[in-house]
């Protein structure tokens, strides 16, 4: 079970073992660093043309003008290190490459470069680079530099410091700081944000080691347009190893826990921080940060062996930048769609939260997603804003979501049409509605799984009902068929803009009333005190009249003939056009380039799993032949233009048992980010891609369930595994589930319910200590 | 005469010759394009880390917040062109090098790159890049790229666009902007600067080459932030040579003519202007920038023969960047003390513009410098607002201008003290007074040279008056010795702040009164409606009566027993040190980093000429004797810690006779920018050093001098040098004045004067049409 300690780095390290400028991107994303307060792309420490040099801390939202939404801005760069040797500067453009190795440890978080470089005058040199954020303190940085002159004495100069020149690619969201150098070794900036007034403090110093122990260097004071920093010299000897850390801290007037403190506080705060920390050094404080990260895996690590390590490896990375995009620290916060890698979506929180990335969370660290959850209800003045100002009751909740006053911030407009001039109209924020029925899911599926009573009471019930009225008010009433109808929606697939009666819509939005319905009848009869507060509050007699009024006459689109749930109320009869040229292939957003969104919107192709998810998410409401129609006839139209759509697919081929599609699918899966295109991530990680890999991995070949919240468990390993091993918390209780395909073995690790009824492909099982089921005969 | 045809480019190149990833401003800077309308750095067409892509269009001020001050905004970037060979980027910094070399012809602006280059995959490429800004048409910029790939059949991919996100130094002064593809082939990006509002139009477009004739390819469009770009692609054949004609062209809605043009309006305008400049081509708007050239260098041209070319390259360097710093087509504006070339100083002006620059334009383009001192006329509401604003009266002028109504633009803090953390105040918009006088001198130095009384009349006359009215109000009643004080100033010597009766101040301000005490004579006089609408305006009769009361009583620093003038009250009485660590050494401001602004403040140390400068700019109130006790006073204790004081000790040494001191310290200004050190222009040129290089050449070993308004020749040829020759301006006929030391030719070229009285070597001479003086005699 769980890693071999005797191999400690197996399928742990993702490494690029050769140098590209032109693919900076790439390993600046996938190797990034993190813990959910601030995220930092692993640039490197040398500059580069082309580099991002990025570092977000959560939370921290400005605008830059009226006209560009809020968005995470791209604080201070910290990591910047400028080496000269013998004068001549450090950039593996030039010179020559004799071993060259980046790696991020998944395990430890700990970022990694060993080089061996001849310089172009001929000089060789071993340089390694190790770099951490904390996990410990999240406002710590580390970094250690060591170089050693090979063959003949070297003059080293380093360049380092603060810069507040960054920008998210050209946006300046920053005022001109204050600089300072304190003792004449701590440097510190302090800058503000220009419209939000968050006040941001950077630290920094540097400590020296030589061959004969630590070394008090002199420095050469530097200042600049927002940037202060420091340059050292040293003669190094030959075979001398000389090393530099840089420890470093961030802090901001926006963390939880400094809404009071006055600036000149908060400064001195920080900067006592980071002497105590630099006086630790380097070493300790990874450790330190190590600690935590080993705590994690001991729980979050699956295990897959089979014949691709590959798959072990990228369960892993999934895990990882989970945990390091989640500002768990902080309940004001949420996850963005591209984690705290790069400045895609600007730092905005998406659907993708609540549908992808969540579950991770509440089978792993439920608190967690509690916290993201208590987010969603901090932001209910945005969603009833939203609502009133679309004509709607209830809380209607942005599509984007950025700081919680913020309310909706998609942007309005795109671009121009290049061509035309026009203005493009970006409709998501107005019309794709689904989310608010996807958080208000989001809650359930979280307390079903936890049985979290203090949660729904606080802040649970008031979310599902809150969204419930709005949806009521959304409700329109159609005169042919004497329903109500949902017209003019984006559903999941954002192909197709204004369509009427999207499935995914209507279903979620009536199973949303519907729960709502189901918390009245309990609350109004069991707890009275609840029931009254949530009454006055928010009329729950007069809104749950309107629900029963409306419930039965929603319009649900019903499989045909065929069982073929129709998408909307269009798409079926749209044009079957041959998609070969666009399934599949490497681009899979070519077809917009080919063809225009219009022609797009007029055959059937969809941009991503939408009636899918729908089946997926309410699975106990269609029978397994609807699940195969649908998905016989979906899976060929959908293009997998978005990063969260493989997930559904795969789990749902691991339902109707076609494990070859469906590993197929969750390689795809594992290759958005990880996969060979060098400019995939260019913008940032895929965070609800991983979240998905996660669910394929569990819900889908691990086959773990929850419908109406019942635990399930029916495994299907793909034929290139032969085990699989994960755990997860289920109603407060850690259970081990490790399969081979042939035997089912579930343990419960702790015992917090004397006992829990599993079902296990149709048998149930009353699981107390452990459970041996043979899972190969009743296959 | 001149330049000889034959060899075309004879000491008119400035080349580097080898490529370095490491000092990237230096070309950036020396071989700058321009045309006083716009200033481009000249980065590269591909990308290196730290490069600075600069585009200033002159008078576009832009103020960040209100912590920050107005300056130049850094434009959209059209120069950048990234090219892909076979698959692989072309970097210098990779690959193999085999010819190199970058270079600016002086004579026709254009700006070449001529490299072959063997990619890391081993093939070969030969690359010529060729680039303008245009003369003819001011907002026009040519780019032309040819590429042959020598050894083998290669596919060729360009990145080409408009790239607006460009900051200065991390500062955004742009709003989004509008993208726009007209034609599928022609791009446009429209941005307003943040706080001033003013529109940018960027237009561009690409014109391809094959052996085969002009090609048509297809466009691939990429929209990002601020950016809009194409990508093309062609497949070259061995030994084919592919070429692709960038065309781009810049307007903005400050520009003259366009303040009542919708935006809608501009961007048509531009577009049809491109659309035309586009079809003309590279070679015909080359052409005819070129000649618009070759018109000036009839006239601008120095030539100078002797044992070193460079001296010859070098005041055609100085000569090329005066005509690209300033912005001749509009008097709103003025020139920047970096020109247009670099942040430094956020493109304000200073009296950099009135001692430096001015005497090469009143000598060379005297409409040009008409245009710079009505500039001075325009601003006069903000020295009115600066005057009041400190208790004085008349026209106080600001130190740094940028814009006519800001007024004073000198940041009032300097960063924070990186020790103290205490801000630093920045004295020299408070104190350094003496710009006003500058102005006045300068007013009047014009006139005295051209004789306009159009000028004098519509401007001149007030700004000597108002500005001598300020100083009227400035002085400050000493009872000790009932005198006029002028307590707590800076000098032209910036190492010593809140000096009382600095020489130089208080002799320009007498003077200044003086002068328009004069003026006041003449006009009242001679003029009497001119003399009754400023009498009417500015109440010239009580004004009279002030400076007559005060005139006489104005405190002059006389010259002591041993001759010399005291810089200040307490100068001499400082104690006196060993400077020659400081003296002449590669970085003159080491004594700041050495000794603190305290210490310095303490000891007879100077960062420029400042007693000196009084005694060429009035040098004929001080007679020989007392010049040469001054300057072998303060020439050693000088530490030319300023480009604006290398000039002034290399005239007054030419004047003494000590040409080997002159010429020492002349070649010390051409090093300035044209020396070695590779780091000196990052900021931006010199102006003002080469201003001062051009009064090097003319005033100093030319000996052409104006003392009093009268006509003086009196060369003093450096003995490195055989001959000179140069013509300027006086009183509307061109002079060309050409000596080899032992005889002095001097030839009237047109006819506006009858005759002009010239002394030569104290005799007086009637120059009708041309007149041969043997000089060696009397020398």
């Amino acid at each position: 079970m769980g890693h071999n300690e005797a191999v400690p780095d197996r399928n742990w390290i993702v490494e690029e073992k050769s140098f590209s400028g032109r693919y900076l991107g790439k390993s600046e994303v996938l190797m990034a660093l993190g813990n959910g307060y601030m995220g930092i792309r692993s640039a490197n420490e040398e500059s580069y043309a082309g580099e991002k040099r990025n570092t977000f801390i959560a939370g921290t939202f400005n605008r830059f003008d009226e006209n560009e939404m809020p968005e995470l801005p791209n604080a201070a760069d910290l990591i910047n290190l400028d080496i000269e040797l013998d004068g001549e500067v450090f950039d593996l453009k030039s010179g020559q490459i004799i071993f060259y190795s980046k790696s991020l440890n998944l395990k430890t978080g700990e970022l990694t470069r060993k080089i061996t470089w001849v310089s172009p005058g001929g000089k060789k040199y071993d340089l390694l680079f190790r770099r951490f954020v904390s996990r410990d303190n999240l406002h710590i940085i580390g970094q250690r530099v060591e170089i050693k002159a090979v063959d003949s004495d070297s003059g080293i100069r380093l360049m380092s410091g603060i810069n507040g020149q960054m920008t998210n690619s050209g946006v300046q969201h920053f005022s001109e700081g204050e600089k300072r150098l304190f003792d004449n070794k701590y440097l510190q900036l302090v800058q503000t944000t220009t419209q939000s007034e968050i006040d941001f403090v950077f630290n920094t110093t540097h400590n020296f080691e030589t061959d004969s122990g630590p070394a008090e260097l002199e420095p050469l004071v530097l200042i600049g347009r927002r940037i202060i920093k420091v340059c050292y010299s040293y003669n190094l000897k030959k075979g001398e190893r000389f090393a530099v850390e840089k420890i470093s801290n961030i802090h901001t007037s926006r963390d939880k826990g400094n809404e009071n403190k006055t600036l000149e506080e908060l400064r001195s705060m920080s900067l006592a921080e980071l002497i105590t920390a630099s006086a630790a050094g380097y070493s300790k404080l990874f450790q330190k940060s190590a600690d935590i990260w080993a705590d994690d895996w001991k729980h979050f690590d699956i295990n897959i062996k089979g014949e691709n390590d590959f798959d072990q490896l990228a369960v892993r990375f999934a895990i990882y930048h989970l945990t390091i995009m989640t500002p768990a620290h902080d309940n004001r916060m949420n996850i963005a769609a591209k984690g705290l890698t790069g400045e895609g979506y600007k730092g905005h929180t998406f659907w993708d939260t609540e549908i992808f990335m969540l579950p991770f969370w509440i089978y792993s660290k439920p608190e967690v997603a509690r916290s993201l959850l208590e987010y969603r209800y901090l932001s209910l003045p945005g969603a009833h804003r939203k609502a009133k100002g679309n004509g709607y009751k209830g809380a209607m909740f942005p599509w984007e979501s950025a700081w919680l006053e913020d309310g909706e911030v998609t942007p309005e407009w795109g671009s121009a049409d290049v061509v035309t001039g026009k203005p493009i109209k970006i409709w998501t924020g107005f019309i794709e509605q689904h989310i608010s029925a996807d958080i208000a899911y989001a809650v359930w599926h979280y307390y079903s799984i936890t049985g979290d009573q203090d949660f729904m009471d606080k802040y649970g019930y008031r979310l599902i009902v809150e969204i419930a009225v709005f949806w009521a008010s959304r409700l329109e009433y159609n005169e042919c068929d004497q329903k109500y109808h949902i017209n003019d929606v984006i559903g999941p697939d954002e192909y197709k803009e204004h369509v009427n009666n999207n499935a995914y819509t209507n279903y979620m939005a009536a199973w949303t009333i519907k729960k709502a319905m189901e918390y009245y009848e309990d609350l109004s009869k069991n707890r009275p005190e609840l029931f009254k507060t949530l009454n006055n509050e928010i009329g729950l007699d007069d809104v749950y009249k309107d629900w029963s009024d409306r419930i039965n006459k929603i319009y649900l689109p019903k499989p045909g003939p065929d069982l073929v749930i129709p998408q909307d109320d269009t798409y079926l009869e749209k044009e079957v056009i041959d998609l070969t040229r666009y399934k599949n292939q490497e681009h899979p957003g070519m077809i917009l380039r080919e063809l225009s969104i219009k022609r797009v919107n007029e055959i059937q192709v969809s941009k991503q799993a939408d009636v899918l998810l729908l089946l997926y998410l309410l699975e106990d409401k269609f029978d397994k032949n609807v699940k195969k129609a649908n998905w016989y006839y979906y899976e060929p139209k959908t293009l997998h233009d978005s990063s969260l759509s493989l997930s559904t697919h795969c789990i749902l081929a691991c339902d109707l048992g076609d494990m070859d599609k469906a590993y197929d699918l969750f390689r795809q899966a594992t290759c958005i980010d990880l996969g060979p295109n060098m400019l995939s991530s260019e913008e940032g990680i895929h965070a609800a891609s991983l979240g998905g890999m996660w669910q394929c991995v569990v819900n889908g070949f691990g086959g773990l369930r929850t419908p109406g919240g019942k635990l399930m468990i029916d495994p299907h390993l793909p034929k290139q595994w032969n085990q699989l091993e994960f755990s997860v918390i289920w109603r407060n209780d850690r259970i081990r589930i490790a399969t081979d395909n042939k035997t089912l073995f579930i343990k419960k690790e702790t015992k917090n319910n004397p006992v829990i009824e599993i079902e296990v492909r149709n048998r149930k099982y009353l699981l107390k200590d452990q459970l041996n089921i043979n899972i190969y005969d009743n296959n």
